[in-house]
């Protein structure tokens, strides 16, 4: 009986299985009491995976006819996926309790919709989130929505930080996690009406809300749970990505920049690949939707085999910590909190 | 007769003078040819000016009475600041042709509501936008608004395009700019209605615009132009800050890490060097106003020296470049086209 079972979509991502199976035989060394329950095409997924023989042992191969492409409307892959594809049955693994959480590197639109099919949302939340365990000086804290939904309207922060709190609680092991309204800056003046009516709220709620920070505060661990909408968290994200690809960039240059340098990085060898990845955009990888009756973890799709292997470690703190069970004990006990939040939104 | 006139807000900033004075110290060492008109508080800036006696030849110090807080609102600076502040001084001096371009470390908001009065925007603009220079892999791209107005309408949007298209032409060379909307993938169906309907807009001119880029993108200069709303715009901004502040700390914690790591860095001092100036976040320092008749540049409140330099850099391009002109040509000749996209913003 192992501990924990994964469920991974073997087809998703730009690449697809090939950085899957890399990602997973990377996770498998920190992690060899986990199987990976893989799904997808047999004559695709199979000849790799034979590439992975100490892999293989704690993989459990399932065939799937269908794979959902990048491009691929919501509508129509469910119209497609549904029961024959590969993400449709990692994540069915997880509702029928034969896998502990699903990961795929798939259409993120996709993947949300069938997991809000199969799975269903939790009752007292609107919409389910995206949440990214985003590094910082001191740590990691949690910050979402990352990109599910365009927009989010006062009622949804007020759960964004319900769930948020669940999740730094229980996995990051911060027992009162400080809340944070992500603004363009920290006086209560500024900003949309719709963050300080959203800040109103959160500061007559039991949680720690501390207001707001501006986007620099992320990465300097000022908060451990950064509540903010979709389209504003998922443009963070993603310049926070390109920020440390690009200093990765300047790395790479300086220690390959003369004969000098180079012996300089052979002494502080071990210094710089720390460095380097402590710098490696991969970091930011593995999104957990929050807010539906089971876990699953969203990696990019363009990611390396690194980033993938890193959106398993996050699949499996998931599954650990039983992550699913707490946020919905915590939305049931603030219910209150957020029926008032709800009416608030109804204006 | 010098080259260019710069005037300086000597009293803003969380640090003051101080901070400008060392700042003029670093940027006057590049520019020989420029004379820094300094308005501020006798008592407070001369003593600190006597510590630094070469900068001295190159300023021109008027006294001021008002400082203005960092913390007074628009409306309160105006009516303590008209006329006998430093940030209105060194404004005024744009707009009376003593100085060809002002830069301040003062309130945002302060700066903003004075320049408006005293220079007044742009015929053709609704409201202007705060413009950055953001380093990216190949050089520099324009991003804006970075926090001028919270929202922007699809028109504004239109507006912010000529004018950076402008700022792109004259300060960074690129003939042709392209021009790209930030969102949250590079779809036509992603992000909002309003992202979408400026896209459309956009499309439809003469502008070289390449459709949509995501954060990641900024960094790795994709496109010349980036157009945003100032929340996202400014939120996008900071975080980059941050990441680069972030990856600053963890290379001076792996430099000094161990006696090895130290031998290291003598070898690739150089390199390093290099390294760390390129991984400084004050080289996002410098937003320029664009849309009025006149240039102010506005530094970082809470920069270093370095960064204020930074901002000198910026101010003295403008200046140099006679940007105010260009894009006053640029939104007459693009009239029709910007009249097409506010009869859009009305549906």
């Amino acid at each position: 009986m192992t501990d924990v079972i994964v469920a991974v979509d073997g087809m998703g991502g730009d690449v697809g299985p090939e950085v899957v199976l890399a990602g997973l035989d990377i996770a498998r060394q920190s992690h060899k009491d986990v199987t990976f329950a893989v799904f997808g095409q047999e004559n695709i997924v199979c000849p790799l995976l034979s590439e992975y023989p100490i892999l293989s042992a704690q993989v459990n191969f399932t065939h799937c006819a269908v794979s959902i492409g990048m491009d691929e409307k919501p509508v129509s892959a469910l119209r497609q996926g549904r029961r024959v594809s590969s993400m449709w049955c990692a994540i069915d693994s997880v509702h029928r309790n034969t896998a502990h959480v699903a990961i795929s590197a798939g259409n993120t639109g996709a993947l949300m919709a069938m997991a809000k099919v199969i799975l269903r949302t939790l009752s007292g939340i609107e919409r389910p989130a995206i949440a990214g365990m985003w590094p910082n000086l001191h740590g990691k804290s949690v910050v979402l929505d990352l990109g599910a939904t365009v927009g989010g309207t006062v009622s949804q922060f007020a759960q964004f930080a319900v769930m948020g709190s669940a999740y730094a609680r229980n996995i990051l092991g911060i027992s009162n996690p400080r809340v944070a309204i992500l603004n363009i800056g920290v006086e209560d003046v500024k900003g949309t009406d719709h963050v300080r009516d959203a800040a109103s709220i959160l500061a007559a709620s039991d949680m720690n809300f501390i207001g707001f920070i501006e986007g620099d505060g992320i990465g300097q661990g000022v908060a451990d749970v950064i509540v903010t909408d979709g389209f504003t968290g998922n443009i963070a994200l993603k310049t926070a990505e390109g920020t440390a690809r690009q200093m990765s960039e300047y790395l790479r240059q300086a220690l390959s920049r003369s004969l000098m340098s180079k012996i300089g990085y052979l002494f502080a060898r071990r210094g710089f690949l720390e460095l380097r990845s402590r710098m490696d955009p991969s970091v930011f990888n593995g999104g957990m939707f929050l807010g539906l009756n089971g876990s699953v973890i969203k990696s990019h799709g363009g990611t390396s085999p690194e980033g993938f292997a890193y959106a398993v470690d996050v699949a499996i703190d998931a599954a650990r910590s039983n992550i699913t069970n707490h946020i919905r004990a915590d939305v049931k006990s603030m219910q209150n909190f957020l029926d008032t939040a709800w009416t608030e939104t109804l204006g």
